[in-house]
């Protein structure tokens, strides 16, 4: 790795940062390679998932927080993960133009990332994305997604800040995701607050949280949780946030910039707990845990693939299946055996 | 591994096949033990898949479908999978009582699995207990799942024959679930089929197959489709079955046992283009490397975790996560080399 590449880096090239990213996004190397360098550096951004349905009103949300967090001195990196699937496309390229109205700022920092299917948008590389960033130095990271399943799990993993983006009169449809999202959000905001219903929808949320449908874990059940799941079943893994914390519901109108101080000072409230959590150190490990089996999972996957797919290891398996003069179960073994010798 | 054990197995020996059940659902390595063994018996059963919303009459019209089956002398065995959320419950324990009806008939044997989690509850052990059932020598395996997403994805990849089951008036969910439920479907069953809208329903169905939604893609293109998403993203992995089929529409009262005729028809002659398909050695290849790619998976994650487990690895690496004296990626990377070395 090129010694003035990773310095470029870590003053935070606007170019190199650009490179890096491509790298991560098609997978080659040397994005692994730099992300191994780069590691030693992570760990001091503060990293803000927002998630929500398409239409809530995210993208103008995120662009008030860029513009909040620019008055307090704070640079922005944003990782806005676009769908594309045809069911939860939305205004992406009017919100992303929109957006550019910060590209002047030397301290904002945007990229787009297609997801790479129609489920799990973030599997494959948002979380080197968000360690690269951090590494590199940008103080805050906004992680924008579509509020479509798995999209959030991931999302709320890595931040330490999850804000779940609502409009008025979603009354059913917080029915439909209660199971899902409502576990993951820190902050609810509930958006375009001007609309009929917006007190509607914050009564129906309090009452959710006061049944305990918000209810998060405790770090106790986590610690429990272990097991096979860790690995094969990505969507139950249990959050590992602050256990004293409430939910907090905050009415805004991102458009006019209306319930912005609210919304900040819940967030900042959030990082208090937050902070105070780490001072648990099984509360740290296991956050560190869940990071790790993550990027574990996915170098099996990878480098398991890849071993099939060289020297045309999967035709000779095919072939002995075909004659049924072995086993899939024994196959595989021997191919992970074969793997774990082989170089990536 | 007992070699009597697997003779009764063979034998269709009801408590020793309910013995390997118990194993592999407990996930303990004399299934997989076993499993090595049966594997060179397995490729004689023909896999049936059922799957819809719940309500719409699965259990009734596998009970239909299993005394069809035997008056035809065919043993059957039944693999249904509980949905253990909240969501996706349903008259189980009813259903699966009055499937008793068969339970003094030695030619059926009805096995129910509670899914491991909301989402992919077939991942785990679904394939392995069919493998099972296919190589012990039952003739017809019914696999039942309720329809809510990832299921039906691995239901359709063991099924030779995929039925989906709807009811009258469904028209808003076909909408919703056209994507995944529609691509997988051999035949579309309208149960229920007395009720009102069932002809709707019915003309609903065919203006979508018309529209092309339920497409499967050609072979060639599946071919194409490898690439990293095949251990990755599971969802995105094409269904492999005939081209030229086109799905089937088919009215039952399944209570009554009316339509059912049609319906065996339509199954055969499905069939009939299924074994057509075989023919093409390139059809096969790519079923095997589908199953292979499956279990190669999980024998991953598996073995990942194990190692992580074993000598409390796990620790030893978030120790040097914590003080960064180490990178995730590397210490996933030696990990992966070291389990390759350790027997399972």
């Amino acid at each position: 790795m090129d010694e003035a590449f990773i310095e470029n880096l870590l003053a935070r090239d606007i170019r190199a940062t650009a490179r890096l990213l491509r790298w991560i996004d098609d997978g080659i190397k040397e994005a692994r390679q730099t992300l191994k360098r780069l590691y030693a550096h992570t760990g001091k951004a503060n990293i803000i998932g927002i998630t929500g349905n398409p239409g809530a009103g995210k993208s103008t949300l995120t662009d008030q927080l860029i513009t909040m967090f620019r008055k307090r001195g704070k640079t922005v990196a944003v990782v806005a993960i676009d769908p594309s699937s045809p069911f939860s496309g939305g205004a992406i390229l009017g919100d992303r133009i929109r957006m550019q109205d910060h590209s002047l700022d030397e301290g904002v920092f945007i990229r787009s990332f297609a997801t790479r299917g129609h489920l799990g948008g973030l599997t494959n590389t948002t979380t080197d994305v968000v360690h690269a960033l951090d590494a590199i130095g940008w103080d805050v990271i906004l992680v924008e997604t579509v509020g479509v399943g798995q999209d959030e799990v991931e999302v709320q993993r890595l931040a330490h800040t999850t804000l779940v983006v609502m409009t008025p009169g979603m009354g059913d449809e917080i029915q439909a995701i209660k199971a899902g999202i409502l576990e993951i959000a820190d902050v609810f905001v509930v958006n375009k607050a001007d609309r009929d219903g917006a007190d509607r929808t914050v009564r129906e949320l309090e009452q959710m949280l006061d049944l305990g449908h918000g209810a998060k874990p405790t770090l106790g059940e986590i610690l429990h949780h272990g097991g096979k799941v860790d690995l094969e079943g990505k969507t139950e893994q249990s959050r590992i946030a602050p256990e004293k914390w409430v939910p907090r519901i905050i009415k805004t109108v991102a458009l006019r910039g209306e319930g912005m101080d609210e919304l900040f000072e819940a967030m900042d409230d959030h990082m208090v707990e937050y902070q105070k959590a780490c001072e648990n150190a099984s509360f740290v490990e296991a956050r560190l845990k869940q990071e790790f089996l993550e990027i574990y999972r996915r170098t099996l996957l990878n480098r398991g693939w890849n071993y099939l797919m060289s020297e045309d290891h999967i035709k000779g398996i095919i072939d002995r299946l075909k004659d049924r003069s072995s086993d899939p179960y024994s196959l595989a073994e021997q191919a992970i055996e074969a793997l774990g010798k082989q170089q990536d």
